[in-house]
């Protein structure tokens, strides 16, 4: 296990200072010594990534392809040894780290398959009409282009799919800019393995030394240093709302302010409405009961808030929710802070006058465990307390017993921001529920019918992103082929030459993308 | 003159401290009295918006075009009226604000145009295939919808184009939010006038109270209010970089951080190569000096900084711009505040030791004229005084005499994002300069070759934005259809009932958009 920093085409190890890597599901310290950036290698990077995207910008679209499939290949090829570390390293089980593996790899050829077709790039060419009058018009031509070096911050829930090789460094890389990544502390050795075959593939396929670079160090520190960095010009980051704040706001702070494409997680609330409780209560409960466990509740889009109005029909389906959750078995969660933070996030919900607790998993948790546990309150509690709607990362769900329509109505105008949103309701109660549903379209980034949250599908019309706080731009997805889009920016060329124009702007569609000439969509 | 503010359908003046019209051009206090938006009013203005949300952002594409073409029309009803306040609030003659009255409309009707036609909505669709394996794939349909209610800060040196009723207003509307102006102090006649014929149009096309409010206030009092308030959404700004930062940070301080899209100027570095200047160098002085002169030098793409290579044919060249300059005569510039900071900013360059006046507008100029000017500085005293970046907003030029390729570059490399670049050149020399120009693409939003960049066109193609300090989000444009795209986000549906989709995503393809369904774009 490699545990220096890769800083472009070499590794590196300035500083003495080490950071361990620990197993939460062996409870121990396992191998590996990963050496902390020091100031100097981080410039280094930084300073690698700038003079790289100075080529890099300029790749075409198929040579960008082949890289993105050439790290995937690359992932392959780590084979066994990348599963293992990454199980040992998440405490996910195989068959969940294999299909994220299988994920990671299929977002990065979905990206080059993308970049192949070319289309993204948005051409629009306005053709010059010389004899207009009052003014002769000039020929316009506009493209999207990169905006420079990415800082990925790695997420600690999807070891492959949102860390290292994940969505972020997939769409930061098709879109043409260097990255650096500020390796996730909770799995070290995973970050390395994946920074390794990314490099073996930039290097196989001849793209320029630094479009790539993995920096070790601890969460605040290293991760202030890159937010700051002046070479930086764009963040990507998913995690919780506390740190994707802290780097929104250092990032604004700048002399030269960036954007920071933060996703900080969401209660994803789910409206339960009557007729479908009548018909198929004891289904639903069993459906959300797998939701909120799924991954031991470890995911951005876990369903953390039922609301439903007071009947006896809510009343059975709570305990049947409750009856559900406590035949799950515990499971180890990412680490001890993951752990630490959902044991506290449900006493802190718990500890509200009001809040009962209706059902938890009847097995004792072993340490860096997660319980879960379901709880229920009133609307009339909810709407007094805010904390309420903070996240409980992990197998937590709150439902809310609202007295009437118009409570529920209150329930969701007083939601934060959230990534999606579910309806579980009957064909015909739909329109019976109109308003509620719109209003909840405007505070969500996804809504849905009758299905639960969790299992994000990787397509062009996916959207996850949503209002503040569940991200930091809800104009941007990260999940899907629109990732692409947040890290870059329109250039228009203005009576430009046309040898000189980039293939995508010039006369006769050399790429054959779909493009907008004069007004008209169209492949000319 | 009817000087209250405009509360949705409704005039209101609760405050008894007013604000008056001042004339440049009389040089003294003209008609009308403006009421100061007290907290009350704001509210109401913000609440009444929000109100109006919920129906705005449902209505179809075919009624907001009909909403933003009898807005047109209501300005050309002003008739004279309009005309003649705003020529005597600007200082601007006849020609240029007829001009720019046809250009508002003008906006006005292709965004109203883009509507109709529909397909800015980003429509994309993916069927579900539920045999897929290992798990069913939900049906997936995501669209544009607009974020909430807008506040625009109206610019003074458009006092119809960028203000009231201009791009930003324009852009926000077509995309279904609704929009509270914070009237510029420059105009507020004209912005009154303007307010009215908006609210006239709103109630003969039937669109909900509080989708347009108009409030007067001193900029820093009400700009702050406004940015700060819970129930402003977005916010579009043209204005100086001192003001839009200031705006800028208060946004992303609120508890929710709301996007800022503020166009703040910039010096639009000019490249002179060396044949263009050998060869056509007296025509080119000309050009620039004409480019530079226009509209009293008033523009955020006015030619502020002229780089050539130290030669004798770009001494002539500077003798020649000089010679040009000289023979200009003083204007009237838009208010007292924009004269004082421009005389105040030639200073502040002239008085670094280096920077040489070349030349000097000869006539002598009256009160609130601006005086057009012309100095020089060599590459190394440029490259040393990053104060010689800042905007002189008004009729100055700096030219940068550079001593070899090298420095060249350095000073191209040093430069602040812009708005735009201009490269004066000969085409063989495009290619023999590739380098500099490819990094001072990397600068800019809009690159031109052998133009000047005064004089931005409305169309599709058009990228009226910039790397800050241009802009605050190089991403987008406020010039041209993609000003729309500021102002909405993405939501998808999943697995949703098709009588409830917005008819852009229905099956059958209503609205005949394209489209992007199961990966190909058609009109399916």
């Amino acid at each position: 296990m490699d545990g220096r920093n890769l800083i472009g085409y070499k590794h590196s190890a300035m500083a003495k200072e080490i950071l361990a890597a620990f197993s939460p599901i062996k409870r121990k310290v396992i191998d590996g010594e990963f050496h902390i950036a020091t100031t100097e290698e981080i410039d280094e990077a930084m300073n690698l990534a700038t003079s790289a995207f100075t080529t890099y910008r300029q790749t075409s679209g198929k040579d960008k392809a082949k890289f993105l499939n050439t790290i995937a290949d690359e992932i392959l090829a780590l084979g066994d040894e990348l599963i293992e570390r990454a199980m040992e390293e998440s405490g996910l089980p195989k068959g969940r780290i294999t299909g994220e593996r299988g994920r990671t790899m299929g977002q990065l050829r979905l990206f080059a398959k993308t970049l192949e077709e070319g289309s993204w790039v948005d051409a629009i060419i306005d053709q010059a009409d010389r004899d207009r009058k009052p003014f002769p018009k000039s020929d316009i031509r506009r493209m999207l282009v990169p905006l420079g070096p990415v800082v990925v911050f790695t997420a600690s829930n999807f070891p492959l799919a949102f860390s290292t090789a994940g969505g972020d460094t997939a769409s930061a890389l098709a879109a043409g800019n260097p990255v650096i990544v500020k390796a996730h502390e909770s799995h070290l050795g995973t970050n390395a393995l994946v920074a390794l075959a990314i490099q073996r593939a930039a290097e196989k396929t001849g793209m320029p030394d630094g479009v790539f670079s993995s920096l070790n160090g601890t969460g605040i520190d290293l991760g202030q240093t890159l937010a700051k960095h002046p070479q930086a010009k764009a963040i990507a980051f998913t995690g919780s709302l506390r740190a994707g704040k802290a780097i929104f706001d250092t990032a604004n702070q700048r002399v030269e302010p960036i954007p920071v494409f933060a996703e900080m997680g969401s209660i994803n609330p789910v409206l339960l409405l009557e007729k479908a409780l009548a018909t198929r209560g004891e289904k639903i409960a069993q459906q959300y009961a797998s939701s909120i466990t799924l991954g031991v509740g470890q995911f951005c889009t876990n369903p953390g808030l039922l609301i439903g109005k007071q009947s006896d029909d809510l009343d059975l389906f709570i305990k049947n929710l409750a009856k559900n959750i406590e035949q799950t078995t515990p499971a180890t969660m990412l680490n001890e802070g993951v752990c630490n933070n959902f044991e506290n996030g449900q006493k802190r919900a718990l500890d509200i006058p009001g809040v009962k607790l209706e059902g938890k998993a009847a097995t004792e948790k072993e340490p860096i465990q997660g319980q879960a546990s379901v709880a229920s309150v009133s609307g009339e509690v909810f709407l007094k307390n805010k904390t309420l709607q903070e996240e409980v990362f992990g197998p937590f769900t709150l439902v809310v017993r609202c007295a009437a329509d118009k409570e529920m109505q209150a329930v969701i105008n007083s939601l934060n921001g959230q990534l999606t949103a579910t309806v579980m309701g009957e064909k015909e109660e739909l329109a019976e529920n109109l308003n509620l549903i719109q209003d909840l379209q405007n505070k969500v980034g996804r809504i849905l019918f009758n299905g639960v949250p969790t299992g994000v599908e990787v397509c062009a019309a996916m959207q996850h992103g949503g209002p503040f706080p569940a991200t930091t731009d809800s104009r941007t997805t990260s999940v899907g082929v629109g990732a692409i889009k947040r890290f870059v920016r329109p250039l228009a060329f203005q009576d430009w030459e046309q040898e000189l124009l980039p293939e995508a702007l010039q006369d006769g569609n050399p790429l054959n993308i779909w493009r907008m000439l004069d007004g008209t969509w169209g492949q000319k």
